[in-house]
């Protein structure tokens, strides 16, 4: 199998998913019991969280433990803006953010929020300075991603971060979920006060993820309760997910820099070739994150080249995962400028640390046949 | 080990954590993916759903797939609240509920919303008359548990819901946390529009549950985003979780009888030893769920004895690991009019379907042991 659709999910690392088994068997008691059992689990959420915080360079009270991205940037957007309303009722967010930042916004216009969406140029990536511009004094809340998704375009955040500083009444959530393990983001004095981590983008378990949250930033709970996660996010803890997530984030963080370059290589080659390749565009920009190449192929469809590759066994994808379903349209091509031709035929090729030139040159090959192939029927 | 806590939380059942293990593995892909990967993840995904909706004898479009019981209670409440406000911002629950809809309730009253909280009898039982004399035109939800969580009481859930049933625009939700397996609940036909069940209670895993969404129920989502789950609840789907859930609710379904009959044999026990001992008093009504006995020991620290019986390797619990932390006091026990001597000193003793009577035995002469000499020890 050539599975090139990490950017959608990645494959479990068989250790993470061993530090799960073994925590939900012998630490299965609720952390929250009195009882030694109860103390034991306890312990070892506190020993987890306190890993998560050296990982991530920030102190162990501002690691939420959630259940993946989706809650994250849910709790972080909904949670300032449910707090905070009484301040101000202006959002800002972009125009190419993933569903569930963007569904989110929306779901706050309809209570009544008012939304400014951040246009972007042609590379995806949005100006500093017109950010700059739409902040107002009732402006509580700035959300964007690091990394795009479709595009891998890397987003200024740490100039949007040196922004959001100047206005201490303002919040700064940053969904940093494609970004983790390939483009490092320093979250001390950043600027940022909330940021999303997902587990299964970086081959940890589905249903895992954290929140960092600034100390002193007050959310309102989605999940109100017993005020386990410091009140932020109550519900009894799934000891084993953290665990896990823990640990699929020590592991990239061992290999980050090494893996990035190995796939700042392989994205070189893609680059090349794909350029070469006829009836071929690439939408991905130079200086975008290393493990995304997105492709258009102007009148072919693009599930029809995925199926093509998926009975040689390669797996690479439309656009994002969830939106795949909804419409062949991309919105962040259309975003950045894109015509209908480019912007319902893309392709995302996405890499993890493992994949391996061979496979790259394996998929080429593929692509290229499927293209003739499919264009020759079509003749 | 004598593990007498499975009401806060429960061993998971191997064959459940190895269907966990296995999904993880196997089917990693991302559901929505539209590869062949991703369309085998979908349809297994289809599978769990369609077991868990023949399970709860309901359509398979009414499984939402959750994290857990306190993200099904304040979905169900929450999500109810902030889409029908416009029709109402009155809300019903009871004094006795689990911290996840107390606090969820009091994070509505925060927004604005009028909140009615109904009394208990002192065996913790609400009249279902007085919660109809409570319902006005502007009340868009009533949620209240089915079995309580410190003393097993159950409520009168279909008298409600025939209650429910009369008023079209009101919604009805069920914390059946703790009545799955324990005190079985039919949910075609009886005006309950939504119900909780928590994965961790019925040995299945942390980080799993599901909401009894019914038909033509528009909830605002917590989450936002991709539209999985119905779009009830976005998210990359955690396959591998409502897996096991589906396993676990399996497991339980199959031995429910015998089960059910076992831990009331268990409690009838526990009942007259436990009434038949010095200083103790039973709090736990006659006509309650099989699984839970409460009892007070006035004079002595609940949580003394507690760590002498764990001493022992024998794990029973004050009142809900929820609320554990929080104060000596028992909100559910001074609901049923006991005074303080009795709510600051109770215990909770919780049953398993593979709890034997020999370690019920064992439990009460070490609780016997442990009073006298925790006694001596005070004189």
């Amino acid at each position: 199998m050539i599975y090139l659709d990490n950017s959608a999910t990645t494959k479990p690392e068989p250790s993470v998913l061993q530090s799960f088994y073994q925590a939900s068997e012998r630490f299965f008691a609720n952390p929250s019991s009195i009882h030694q059992l109860g103390g034991e689990a306890e312990k070892l959420m506190a020993k987890a969280k306190e890993q998560a915080s050296e990982l991530l360079n920030v102190h162990r009270d501002e690691i939420v433990f959630t259940s993946g991205g989706t809650e994250g940037n849910n709790l972080a957007i909904k949670g300032i803006a449910l707090e905070h309303q009484g301040r101000g009722r202006h959002i800002i967010t972009t125009a190419v953010e993933h569903s569930s930042v963007d569904e989110a916004f929306k779901g706050l216009e309809q209570l009544g929020f008012d939304v400014t969406y951040i246009s972007v140029d042609e590379n995806g990536v949005i100006s500093a300075e017109e950010l700059n511009d739409a902040i107002r004094d009732d402006t509580i809340l700035i959300s964007m991603m690091h990394v795009n998704n479709e595009l891998g375009s890397i987003q200024p955040v740490e100039e949007v971060g040196q922004i959001a500083k100047q206005y201490p009444k303002l919040f700064f959530h940053v969904d940093h979920v494609q970004g983790v393990g390939k483009v490092p983001l320093e979250l001390t004095d950043s600027g940022i006060d909330l940021c999303t981590i997902s587990g299964h983008k970086i081959h940890g378990l589905k249903g895992t993820g954290l929140l960092y949250v600034k100390k002193g930033t007050v959310l309102y709970p989605l999940f109100h309760g017993g005020n386990q996660e410091q009140a932020l996010r109550s519900g009894t803890e799934n000891l084993a997910g953290s665990v896990s997530l823990v640990k699929a984030l020590r592991l990239i963080k061992e290999r980050e820099h090494a893996g990035i370059k190995h796939m700042y290589m392989l994205q070189r080659i893609l680059r090349k070739k794909l350029s070469e390749m006829d009836g071929v565009e690439v939408n991905t920009p130079e200086d975008a994150a290393p493990h995304i190449i997105n492709i258009s192929v102007p009148g072919l469809k693009p599930e029809v080249i995925i199926h093509t590759l998926g009975e040689r066994d390669i797996y690479i994808s439309t656009k994002s995962a969830c939106s795949s379903k909804q419409t062949d349209e991309s919105k962040i091509l259309t975003a950045c400028g894109h015509g209908t031709d480019r912007s319902t035929s893309a392709l995302r090729i996405s890499l993890a640390y493992d994949t391996t030139e061979e496979e790259i040159h394996i998929f080429l090959d593929a692509l290229a046949e499927a293209i003739d192939q499919l264009k020759a029927v079509l003749e």
